[in-house]
This record gives structure tokens, sequence and C-alpha cells, in this order.
């Protein structure tokens, strides 16, 4: 059997690709402290091209992405597919933004693999992927530029093994940015299931998609229609081995209707909130998950598709 | 103008690909008998995508196959889509499974250019793709991993111009082997076609889409399943050259509603046969075909999605 | 940063890979008068594949095109999806058929980068694009093999750096003709952008999709049928910075509904006003047009589908 890359190296090779690709793609390419910036979307254009390819180096390129038509169910198109046979690294342990990158006054989400390097987040202690790679590659939603110092930190974060540091960069306020972040919807009920205490080692494969919401001028209303695409539009199939009975009565938390916060469009809920931390952290999962349960072969259906209250949040 | 590869050795180039990406794709490789074998889920895993591939090596590469959002006509998603500018030799003298490979106590339902090779069935005097390649690769649809005599078997069966043998397999209750049974919607209007006469080599083009059913836990469950999701859910389009009289007579007899077994999710079918060769062969065909008419420009439009019957088969 | 190549150079990337795969897609490659002919559906039967790759070739590869599944809103599938970061130069320097060649009796609708190269249309002195490269790709619509004086005469218009042309061509009345046509969906959105005045450099990305419409045996019948599935069956969706003032302003002109041609099939237009040129070009744009304002982050969409007129048109 071939072995694999790590996911930090198969990264690397989309990091590559946008360089190559960088004019057509319209994303800036830069050298700051060493390592190697990607702008997708804070000072460049970017596009939907970028998006994908930025959406592919945070799932390690461990799953497809493609854009597809939509217009379904009342939600406008297109929309953002997503496909993984290795959902657990693509999601976990590289594409879920579980590092809140903080350098005095600089602050953003990091994503992508660099996350599996630098290990430390408690949740690499629950799932796997935490890996000495060759080079590092992560990924943040920010319309700063990262500095010297940004870098000096992560560098001091990421093992001795790495020779080398990728960075791309889009604020959820940009056309790829907004990509990347709906590109998540797998990602989310992933998450959920992890806090659900639903065993990742019997999730086997995953899909998911999700609109395109617009893109909004002002970050926080791009957050909330990027979320609102995926709590109240988004669609989540997974081929898992489970008992039915565990289904059966996990299933209704997953989708976001099973949080207290569900109803509203995510800027509202965050006025309410006042607070993000204050969100109740179950909302954050897709509006309706499929299970098939290879165990038994049956199919679980929860949740479902609210296209009023994305609609309304987008301002359609 | 390029001259065509032999479909073997087109499957061929999909197999390597499978060994090259086999550990993400969670196949086995393994060499039986001096053939190599690609487990794409028997004994592994395998994916969405390994069933892509399979597909892929199924159809000698003769047309593309990808996965798709679904949804529509409450058909849940995703789907399986084949796209084929050669689709007589990718889907009949390729994909259709014609080969019963009864070998002792092991039997299995054999597809794939091999057959194309072996020319032992009397399609091949009907149609074209018979071929005398430098190296053969066959699919089984099976959970039995394949003997050395197995091998001795299909390899007597090739004409001595093979060198090497590939034979990928997985069984129907299996993501990989679920992929590929409903990537053949079009090539079950194909080979209906043929058994009522219609002449193949005035059909150009054809496109054809079905649903990915729930994985089933047993091979009899998941063959009705995959079934259904043709026959009650899926849709052929064919570009053809053709009398329109020659299509209204015709037409009505090619969707899985011409046949007096119709209605039913095909377990209850194959229950009240008793056994598999008194289902009507008629059966096995797309819920919806349409013919463009490249002569007269006329489109010709038959059947319809019954998503009620493919929802009751899938227990949703 | 990485540089951009020509248009034309592009594009002569998807003319090889045409003519290295040109026994699967049924193309003819000749030569005639020094230039490369690529047959795509004249005197070859062509495909669908044929078509994605030919409408690549006619947007200088700055565009995505796929094929979807369709069904939607009672409009048939498949469809053709167009995605794009570089919409002006794809669509207007490249895909728009602004060339009129005509030399003697022959006669066709030039499109492709060729023009760009050409620079002998009005639209170039208002659009970016105009380049002085080494090679040059076109494309005609037509049945009729382009001659040695039609090759004599393009190559006269062309500038000295040009060291070779290729010259594809297909009928809208063919297979891959028809892709091509339908693909041209973002395009006669921008054009008629253009028409009003929209700044061309504030449109950031665009997408595209129509349905492929039957194949019409007559050219007249497929120059009609795949002008409706763009007027009455294609949706576009634009990332533009703007006021939303102009766009509410603009917005209703834009879609097919804002000519006063709009709501019969192409050809009754047609015959109505007995000459192409009586027709009013403002009807030339997708059913539906949607703005994302990437400047206030708001969305206008402007028209709307109209299956039952698409479908008239078809015959269905």
């Amino acid at each position: 059997m071939s072995s694999l890359a790590t996911l930090n190296e198969q990264a690397a090779i989309c990091a590559d690709e946008m360089e190559f690709r960088s004019a057509a793609l319209r994303i800036g390419v830069s050298e700051v402290g060493g390592a190697r910036l990607l702008d997708c979307g804070a000072t460049m254009p970017g596009g939907l091209q970028a998006g994908v390819l930025l959406a592919r180096l945070c799932l390690s390129d461990r799953a497809e992405v493609s854009m597809q038509p939509g217009g379904l169910d009342g939600i406008p198109g297109p929309l953002v597919q997503v496909v993984s046979d290795d959902p657990i690294r693509a999601c976990l342990a590289s594409q879920y933004a579980g590092w809140q990158v903080q350098v005095g006054k600089y602050f953003a989400m990091g994503s992508g693999p660099m996350r599996a390097a630098a290990n430390i987040e408690k949740l690499f202690s629950e799932i796997p992927g935490h890996e000495t790679p060759p080079v590092a590659v992560g990924a943040l939603e920010t319309r700063k530029v990262p500095t010297e110092e940004v870098i000096s930190y992560l560098v001091e974060k990421l093992p001795k093994s790495v020779r080398a540091l990728t960075l791309a960069f889009a604020p959820a306020s940009s056309i790829a940015g907004s990509v990347q972040v709906v590109a998540r919807s797998l990602e989310t009920a992933l998450h959920k299931l992890h806090t659900l205490h639903f065993p990742l080692s019997e999730i086997i494969s995953g899909y998911g998609v999700a609109p395109l919401p617009p893109i909004a001028n002002e970050e926080l209303k791009a957050i909330g229609w990027t979320n609102d695409a995926i709590l109240y539009a988004g669609r989540v199939v997974l081929w898992v081995r489970a008992d039915d009975d565990q289904l059966a009565e996990l299933g209704p938390k997953v989708p976001s209707s099973g949080s207290s916060d569900y109803g509203a469009p995510f800027q509202e809920i965050f006025k309410r909130a006042g607070d993000f931390y204050k969100i109740d952290p179950m909302l954050f999962s897709p509006a309706e998950i499929v299970f098939h349960n290879l165990t038994s072969g049956r199919t679980h259906r929860f949740g479902q598709l609210a296209p009023d209250i994305y609609r309304k949040s987008i301002g359609e």
C-alpha cells in the first residue's frame, strides 16, 4: 500500500499550486519573517477559484471541494460541496479553526494542518492527526497581513522538524474567505459529534454542501452570513458505524435545530448574546444531517433546511 | 488524429492511479496468482472517491463520473453522474456486468473491459469493442477476495496477448461498491435498448444520473437499493440518430415503467419472483429516459421519477 | 507573483489537449492554409466533452466549465456551468462572438482570443485584453470547413507576432456547438452590462448556468434553442463593486425580461423581426441575474426563470 504524506505536506502542495497560479487566482505572494504568505482576499481581490483552493489547503487536500448550481428549496446558489474519505483528519485535524492566534493586538482564528504540528489544542489528545512534518501550512481568517511577530509566535509553537511555514489568509468578508467558510459544513457536523462524544473513528466518509452567501462588506456580517449558510441551509451526509439506538438518541442534537439559540440569523443571536462565547456552542452545525449506518444499513435523518431564515439573514 | 488506447489499457491507467493513491482511498493492493488485486470495499473500508475511481475503471475511463448535490424531487443526494461520448464501448463493452464468474463455490458478477478481451459473451458478436490488449482489467462485485483458482480461470479465458491482469472488487454493500453500481444508470438504458434492437451505432452520446442510496449491511439489500436508485430515481439522456416514429414506438418500453414488474422496491419483486432469473429482464433501466434525436431535432421523453417508491425502498 | 500567459497561449493549450485527445473526443484535426483546424461537430460527431473543451478554448481557459444535473424548476438537464475570476478577459476579450468572418460567400461568427490579437473590433478600445501573442486561437460557429481563403483573411488581420493559428469550429446544430453556446450565459450578461455602460473593471467574478437544449437539426433552430436556454433558463451571479442605487436602477434592464422582445421563443421573435439585426440587442442576456455588491454587501436580484417559455421553445 502506498503511504500517506503528512497533512502539512499535502497542504503545501496546494499552497505551491496557489503560488504558481497566483496571477490568475489574484492571490498575493510575499515573504514575511521567513514565511511564505498567500493573500487570498485581504489586500488582493482573490476570487471563487482562490476560495476553492484555500478550502482545499485548509482540508490538507484530504477532501474534494467544488462549486455546484443551487436554486434548490428556495436557497440561491451557487453551492460549495465537500467530499471526504478522511473526514476527521481533513476537517478536525486540519480545517477546524481551533487555534486562536493572539499576538499583541493581532488576532485571527487559525486553521489548517499547522495545528496538527503545533499540537497545542486539547483536541489533539482526542483525535488522530498530530504529526511532526517537514513543513507547516496554516490559514488565518483575517484582513490583517500577518506580521513578523505573528510569524515568530507561530514558528515557536511548531516542532523543530518544520523547515518552512506557509500562511494563507483572507477575511470572511472576501470572496475566497466566504467560500472557505461555507466549505466547513462537514467540519461543523464532525466537531459537534465530537462534543457529543460520538466515537470519531466510526465516521468513515462525509459529504457536505452549503450555499455561498453574498460577500459582506464588514467582517461581523460576513461571519453571520457564512454561519447561516451552514446553520440554516447546510446539508451533511455521514457514513458511520454505530448502534441505531445511539443515533436515534444522539441525532436530534446534531443539527443546528438541536440548539436553544436556533431560529434567528446569527447576527441577531450574536447581538442578543452580547459576546461570542455566550452563544450556545451547540449551535454550530448544519441544518440537516443524515447518518447512513454501515452497521445496520439504516438511515437516520435529522433537522431540515430553513430557507426562510437563511434568506432573511442575507436580506433576500 | 490521435489513436485510442485499448479499453483495457485505459482501465489499467485507472488501476495504477488507484494503487498509487491506495492509502488515501483506503484500497487494499495485493497479488494473488500473479494478478494485481484492488480491494475497494471487501475487507477494506474504501470510500466515495474509491467508488468514483472504481466506476471509471469499469467504464475504461471512457466516461466522466462525479458526485453531485441532490435533494431534487424529494430524492435525497448526493447523486452520481456519468457523461460519455463513447457510450457503447464505455458501458456495454466495459461496464456491463455480463460475465458470471463461477469457479467452484466462488461466484461474482464480472464487469470491466477484461470482458472485451475474453470475448466469451454472445454480446460481443453484436457490439464493437472486442480487442486483444496487452493487459486486462476487470471488476468483481463481491466481498470474497478472488482466489488463485479464480485468477487461473480468468487468465485462461483471456487472450495470450495479455501480460498482466488487474482485478478490482467490492460488494454492493460497501461505499465504493454502491457508488459503482449507481454509476450504471446510463449502462442499463443502453443494455435495454440493445435488447429492444435499437441500433447501437446510432447512440452518439449519453448522460446519466442516479442517487447514491444508503449502504446496506447485507448484499441482497444493497443490490435492491442500488437497483431502485436507478429504476425509480435514475435519469438518462441520450443523443441518438433515429426515426421519430421508431422512438415514439420504442420509447415507452425503455424506462423501468415499461416492465410488468415495475412499481415495487426491487427486494419485493425479488421475493415475489423467488429467483433472480424470473424477474422481468426489461425491468433494469432508469426511471426516466430522454432521447434527443439528432436527425430530426426532436426530443422524446419517457417514464418519470418515482421518488415515493425509491424512498420506500431505502426506508425513508 | 506569477505572470499570466496571453489569452491566445492559454487557448492554445486547450487546443493542444483537444488534438491530443481527438480520437476520444471525435474531433477532426487537419491543416488548411498552414492553420490547424479542429472540427468539433461540422463533419465529425464531436460530443459533450468536445463541447466543454471548445467552451474552455473560447474562454481562453480563464473559466471553469462543467456539466451538472438539472431538473430544477421544471428545466430539464443537464446544465452547463461557467465560473470565472477573470470574467472580462474570459468572456468579452475571448468568448464573445464579435468578429463576423465574411470571406466571399463564407460567413461565420468568430469568437475566441484571436479577436484580442486582431484588435479590429471597436470593443477592444473599451475593454482590456488586446495583446500581441506568439500564437492565435479562434472559434467559428459554422458547419463549413474554413477554406484557405478564410485562413488567409484571418492571418492578414492578425499581428506579425503570430506564428501559428488554430481554428476550432462547430455549428450550433451539433452537440459540441450547442454546449459551447450555452456556456455563454455569463458572457451575455457581461456584454449587456457593457452596453448599459456599467464599468467592467468593477466586475470581479462571475458565475453562470444554463441548460443544454436538444440538438437541432438545422442551424436556425439550434440558434433559437441555445439562445432560449440562456434567455429563459439561464442564471448568472456577479460579484461587483458598485453603488446600490446604480444597481437598483440598472438592474431591471439587465435580464432578458428588460427587452421589449422578451416573452416568446427566439425563433418567433426572429420570424417577427424578419432580420437578425432588427431584434432588440438588449434581448441577449440571462433570464435571471444576481449582483452581489462587494462595496455594500447587498444583493440585487433581477428577472426570473421562465421554464414555460423554454420548454415551449424546445417542444417539450
